[in-house]
């Protein structure tokens, strides 16, 4: 069934569809999808009904997202249902639903379930979980992209019209990129992360999956909400920058992108830049060198070590627990010192400033979203290096404060989707709004 | 000789006085208060030369600090003249000045020499030095304050109309109190730090002494300038909030203000409230305990880590080089891990939204400057403990990023004086003036 938010309200509003049939079919598509490894858990009929009853004599006018079906990572707590990060010893039952997953339900919006993730969001994969490798929607034989994958593919896959991921390092474009959806990592701290396992308490982002850009734009009207008691929300103050005519955008110099050997994702990449040009752009290469250093801060810095806070608890008690790939990297961030955060801050400031100057010169950055895409294999044998190739375009964004959105950009001849992004800088939203808008054609 | 800048502006404009005139009588003063450890450094009439030179064939109203004689705190570059942070060991010659003493010398200002200070700027005393311990402008047995104690005592004896120091814990706010002094602490960054030998590079604040506020505003108007080459600086723009008739200011409970068994400095303390009463305002008690622990991060957590970053090479080569108890506190850096960085980083976020609700319901919050005074020999008997004392109202401010002038209340029986702080948020410097200008009625 077509979940599209806008023709769903319309249905709803005509009495052509009721919610129950909706859920329904929903239903039948999970039992279709078992094999996918895209849910934690699912809702039972009763565990619904609430959110059912919720609806009933409220006005579908009133509630922007009334009986639309949505996906939660299970990194982000759902009232009453168990939360796992998807480690089994982690699991624990919350009294209380995510801000942002709350605002939704307010909104009218009914929660299916929780969906797969590399444990306690520490990937780019879709493989680290106690709950199964999630397949790509398109191609099962390849990696939905993570740590965000069932919440991907569920959309994907017609079983929610939108989800909630979260992005650290890029947990909420790579699954984007690998399942042709749009995928929207907002300014850090203006969707709450209240009730979210933090991965890097200090950079965490919740993100919106999405088939179309309009739907995107309709949950992140509500998802983006400022949150008293998240310590690191802000106020989303948009910046008023408007679209242009004739713009110019940044793209990394010739010999700074990296494809990994990708002919068609580099070929897909031009494509893009060109039809931006085609769209009254103009394409000017930049240094990115500065968005490299600060990339390979992310997990070689002391940025791990908020992972390492985040799971003390467990990883301390009984290592075992945690996957093994995922305990390797998050053990690395016990034994770092202040003097590499200081000096680690210091490099990101540099930067900053040369992003600075970037985006005052130029209406974006048009980057890929990931170089490449892997067999669930290929990333099974080695695991660490194929899921530090697929960062290179993303692990920088939250430690420079950025906004993005990833949008879909083409097929490979294998029908697998390229996906590219568009970066602004935090409280740029409309603006990426705007341009991706002439770029989809929508 | 009475060096007000506005004083001596009208003088040169009537030809009454000329610069060379004022810096004779200021090297007289030198001479005479030399038992005070002032400067570490001042320049001769050689080295004055250029910028005297300067001075020629230039129209006096366009520019503001024409000859206006200014000290500089000597962890802040001076062109070819050392620059030691009160440790001979660490001295170098830089080759271009900082800044901020370059945009002061544009605007006319002239350079008298380099001023005492806690070395590397660590301490609230004035006694950590290894060029002899600073004494108070008015009564020589007591500490200056520190640890911009030479700035703060060279204007108050009329060696300089205004003088730069830095403040990371409380050095350009402490020193103000204990000399009768205006201290303007303005908000991180809009004062570069290019030049400038850090202390906590992510906190340091350059500030400004003057007597009066009107030269203080001069001062920083021109003093406030962004910096390119400095990560930490930021555009000055200010918030948009005006002074009102009827107003309400935050003051500690009074269960949580400290006075150390200074009665007078308590009695001063309610007068200075009391006569921001009679100007309108009422004076609201808030719950002080988020700043104190803001406080204490900064000298038991990883901010000492930077100190240490700072002078690692000095420290690491041969530390007895360091004065002894600057050497206790900044070894301590060392051993920090990142993870107690990230925990305070959280503590602080939290408190600064605690923060935030404050400030959108006051004014701006009403401070002792510091609770007590202490002499020279005192302050030596126990010079880690007293020192902590000196900062229980200081400490938070760069932490919580928060803007604040020091500003004279009164004096004690012993002729000595006393001050309180205006806190506001960062941006709030304009708010701050137009309230304090109420204050002292000027």
């Amino acid at each position: 069934m077509n979940l599209n938010i806008q023709k769903l309200r319309e249905k709803y509003l005509k009495k052509e569809l009721n919610v129950e049939e909706v859920l329904s079919s929903i239903k039948e598509k999970i039992e279709q999808t078992k094999d996918y490894n895209i849910w934690i858990y699912t809702l039972s009929d009763e565990q619904l009904s609430p959110y059912l009853e919720n609806l009933k004599n409220k006005n579908i006018e009133e509630l922007p997202l009334y009986g639309i079906p949505f996906a939660i990572k299970d990194n982000i707590d759902l009232k009453d249902i168990p939360t796992t990060a998807a480690c089994k010893e982690y699991k624990y039952t919350p009294k209380k639903s995510a801000f942002v997953v709350q605002s939704l339900i307010d909104a009218g919006a009914i929660p299916v379930g929780k969906t797969n993730l590399d444990q306690f969001a520490t990937g780019l994969v879709g493989t680290r979980s106690d709950y199964g490798e999630c397949k790509n929607s398109i191609n099962p034989e390849y990696i939905s992209g993570g740590s965000s994958s069932g919440s991907a593919v569920s959309v994907a896959l017609e079983m929610a019209s939108f989800s909630l991921g979260t992005d650290t390092a890029g947990s909420g474009r790579v699954p984007a990129a690998f399942n042709n959806l749009i995928g929207v990592k907002a300014s850090k701290g203006v969707v709450s992360t209240s009730g979210v396992v933090p991965a890097c308490r200090s950079l965490d982002c919740v993100t919106i999956f999405t088939k179309s850009l309009t739907e995107a734009k309709t949950v992140f009207e509500i998802a983006n909400k400022y949150d008293e008691e998240d310590i690191y929300s802000r106020v989303y103050i948009p910046t008023n920058k408007k679209s242009k005519e004739n713009f110019t955008f940044a793209i990394p110099k010739k010999e700074q992108l990296e494809f990994f050997g990708d002919e068609e994702a580099k070929k897909l990449y031009f494509e893009a830049a060109k039809k931006f040009e085609s769209l009254g752009g103009k394409a000017v290469e930049i240094d990115f060198a500065p968005f490299i250093e600060s990339a390979n801060l992310l997990y070689s810095g002391p940025w791990v070590t908020e992972r390492f806070i985040a799971i003390k608890d467990v990883i301390t008690k009984n290592e075992e627990v945690v996957n093994p790939t995922v305990r390797t990297i998050i053990k690395s961030g016990e034994k770092i010192d202040a003097v590499n955060y200081f000096e680690s801050e210091y490099t990101l400031k540099k930067n900053r400033k040369y992003v600075d100057k970037v985006l005052k010169k130029f209406e974006f950055i048009l980057t890929p979203t990931t170089g490449t895409i892997y067999k669930i294999a290929e990333v099974n044998a080695d695991p660490i290096k194929l899921n530090t190739n697929l960062g290179y375009y993303t692990n920088f964004m939250n430690l420079l404060d950025l906004s993005a959105l990833a949008l879909p950009a083409g097929f490979r001849k294998n029908s697998l989707p390229f996906g590219v992004t568009i970066v602004g800088d935090k409280f740029d939203e409309e603006l990426l709004f705007e341009y991706s808008s002439k770029y989809l054609g929508k």
